[in-house]
């Protein structure tokens, strides 16, 4: 049912390579998101805007694959999650977060959220911040070997989590077969704001 | 701490005539994601595209706001959450969802996700439904008056959502002062795949 893609034998300096080409694409889209949230230029420019943006998306479009980028990876092992809207180097939607591993068993990022993440003024949206933790813990209850799926997740909101630099940590605190659980947070430049706790499990078609 | 911005007497008139301006930019934008992340087109071909991209990146920050949207309202009451990642009008990220009011006190969406908000291969990304759900059920708990904003939410998985065409429902279960609790799901096209209960608090600075 969900099917990832083996791409082959690609050598690292390709995939080094395409990283080059098409992370920085995707950058230069997350700019064109904040400017549109943010832009008050008027109508006539708006309108003449929107047909280099369609020209640029025909121009995209004119090879592109059938469907969602998938999960890739290649003979050598190295899982490519392109698309995925937290850590996807090629979605724009992602901020992204570059996934750090601590020497105790932690993992964790810093990132920066701005005006696309917004839920209350000046704030990140509750969503926002459960996307998040939700992939952070998921990344550490995996353990970088076997995808894990989110069985259970609660998050506990303590206070709005502000716009700009932040923090997410998780860790594991029990495995048991299938089943990981793991827990974590969401800090802003004034500590917790955002506190969860959840049970990953391997999905049927992973399992040994 | 949060603050919302009043934008004054502003006519229904010229609310239609920004969100026809604005609307279709972002709209424009999405597919520019969406194509960001499926294009095979050569290196020359991405270079060129992110120049087009980068100009009009430019032009819209020829006249933009300081710091992220906000969330205005008119005089007359009107919201306008247009920088909101799940129902910004203005905001790419967001699908966008449109919030109903079914009669029975309910709040439901139908939308659709694509590439942009994958996870698992062809399935919608955990968080991405945390997002949705986390959203819908604090529209229903703020009952179109004052916000709530989300103290607790529990999510549980039934199976993997597939990306397509989606519905999320939301309904309140009990209101204790500021308190409410509430709970929804999200179904794909073989039913729901997602369950989710929540508690809601109005805060401080909008209560009476």
């Amino acid at each position: 049912m969900v099917e990832f893609i083996d791409i082959g034998d690609v050598s690292a300096a390709e995939i080094d390579r395409l990283r080059g080409v098409y992370g920085p694409l995707a950058e230069s889209v997350r700019q064109l998101i904040d400017a549109t949230i943010r832009t008050e230029v008027d109508a006539d420019t708006v309108a003449a805007i929107r047909e280099q943006i369609d020209g640029a998306t025909a121009a995209l479009r004119s090879r592109q694959i059938d469907g969602p980028f998938g999960v890739r990876f290649t003979t050598g092992g190295e899982r490519l999650p392109w698309g995925n809207p937290v850590i996807g180097l090629r979605n724009p939607i992602a901020p992204p977060l570059t996934i750090e591993h601590g020497d105790d068993g932690t993992v964790y990022a810093d990132f920066e959220l701005g005006a696309a993440y917004e839920g209350p003024p000046g704030h990140v949206h509750g969503g926002i911040s459960a996307l998040i933790l939700d992939h952070i813990l998921g990344e550490v209850a995996a353990n970088s070997i076997n995808p894990r799926f989110t069985g259970t997740i609660t998050l506990r909101y303590l206070r709005p989590t502000r716009l700009g630099r932040l923090h997410a940590e998780a860790m594991t605190t029990r495995s048991e077969g299938i089943k990981s659980y793991a827990t974590g947070y969401l800090a802003d430049d004034e500590g917790v704001t955002v506190e969860a706790e959840g049970v990953f499990i391997e999905p049927k078609w992973a399992r040994g």
